[in-house]
């Protein structure tokens, strides 16, 4: 599991947002700008001007977490096609946390290199991978969007694969934007 | 593979959206409803008329299906979590059209029946589950979002097994209903 | 001011949904159904399976109206437009509730109507119409989408024409589903 | 009416979504980064990259535009509320083409002062504003989101007023982006 944020999130637009609607500005002091965010955003609940920002991750795990994932539809998706990017060698399985798991699933591969050895298609292969199977991909979510995303997957609910990378996108976030993400995250 | 339109779609509404429009109220005749359907969604391209009417299927598809189907992002899904409801016996996948590959899946189904029998979690067992494993959701679409998802999911370029559920989507929407995405529907 | 719920919501697709998600079917039981839908819909917080019914409007009110209710972008539209259906005669006001300020709006009526015998185009003319000016639209929204117009739109800080419509929203929609949505109600 | 750019857009993260679909990575060159965009944005159609990119504009302009513009449901709004801003003096009209009617739009001002002098709320006040009154508002879309929005706002069908606003747009968009508007853009 690899989480990375591509993008450099700032609060610029969503201090702007705030601003127009009442106004006001822009605010230079950095205090009363966050103060004023956090005011708007998270005490009165108006979660829309969230929208002005956004966070870019580069995240490589597993099947699994995928499919939670693009359960949520108020984001962006570029993802690595298993079709046309399997090659002999680049299937690799993300950690159960099991080791006798873990083993079985290391035999599975090995069938699964069989069978591209024996030159079925991609979209055949493809069909034997298990949930295990790591992905790559890009996802774009507004903050808004975010603290929804935040909230659900890091619960005890939650499979612990999409926890795991739930968690570690909440800390890969500037430390100064943490106030607007921190009762999302629910400790184990 | 299993496709079932759950709801019965009319297009009272969408003909009411068009009325109100251009306030003219709704058509009586069938005939000239249809045509005026026809005319303001498809030849002057205002398909936002189209989202007032929807198709709600229940699908039995691969996890393939689902990972695919799940990133067309207006749309609702309620879908059966594999979390909860693994149980012995209950492990069925769908064809993969090769009779070696489908045996070898055969072999990984014992396997994981033999972990699950070994007590293991369901959160650990899923992540062996193939993407020829079998779930069952339901989603809704509008009639908008539909011509979208037939369009790109017909195409040859798709997985053989979503265009195999594009395409029972399309055969069970209402006969009269069927000019709406005839041309979206990508004959092999 | 009118408000006209034009379909017949049932909770027959939310139920199925829930049905689906715990792998359990239906209930022919109507009081367990709505226990269900109850328990898992606002008590646990599962949301999206009320993405499963709509309720389809028409409302006839101000331009004040329109312009907050098409914030709401979770929700499909289809508005009479003012540019090809303002007719003389055609034009009315809702009510401002100040009877000065309506002997003011009816003098503007009057000014814009001697606009109109000029043979000034429709393009023009609109911009002179003031917010107060009655446009008549279609709007679907889920369940869901429509808990959170109500939430926000039956409150004190909402315009008093937006809280009448939204109010009788709540009004007219089925008895047996209210429960889903009287906590969303701010009474006065 | 006034449009301005806040946001300094870069094809990034665009470039960055496409070379992870296709695991190729990111293109130093300028020129063949622009290709391979062009390539799968414009000439295959797969417009979800372009998702990856934003615009961020500050708009003042009248409420016609205003109406129109939010019905794009795929954007962030926040609007200089006119409940909490109308203060004397601060009430301006944007230009409707046509100077009898400009004049009597000045007319409408004046009453409109003489209410507010007269200590009628906002509530009541603003339900007076002509669709020539001028808001101002931040709006932010993704290139995709865009690309719809300058297709349907600059064709002729469309309103003088937002046809000039989308124009605006469009013309302040960084200029090696724009071949990726061009084919949106109506000429008159």
């Amino acid at each position: 599991m690899k989480v990375k944020l591509l993008n450099k999130p700032t609060l610029e637009f969503v201090d702007n947002g705030i601003g127009q609607c009442y106004d006001k500005g822009c605010y230079a002091n950095e205090e009363k700008k966050l103060n004023r965010i956090n005011r708007v955003a998270n005490v009165n609940k108006h979660g829309s001007v969230l929208e002005f920002e956004e966070a870019i991750f580069e995240i490589t795990a597993s099947t699994k977490v995928l499919l939670e994932m693009t359960r949520h539809r108020h984001a962006s998706y570029a993802c690595k096609s298993s079709r046309y990017t399997i090659d002999k060698g680049d299937i690799v399985f993300e950690d159960t946390g099991n080791n006798d798991v873990n083993g079985m699933l290391e035999n599975f591969r090995q069938v699964i290199i069989n069978a591209q050895n024996k030159g079925y298609s991609n979209d055949v292969i493809s069909l034997m991978l298990p949930q295990a199977y790591q992905y790559r991909w890009i996802v774009k979510m507004n903050y808004r969007s975010l603290q929804n995303f935040l909230s659900l997957r890091t619960d005890k609910h939650s499979h612990f694969h999409i926890r795991e990378v739930a968690n570690e996108m909440f800390k890969q976030l500037p430390d100064e934007h943490k106030f607007l993400f921190k009762d999302c995250i629910n400790e184990k």
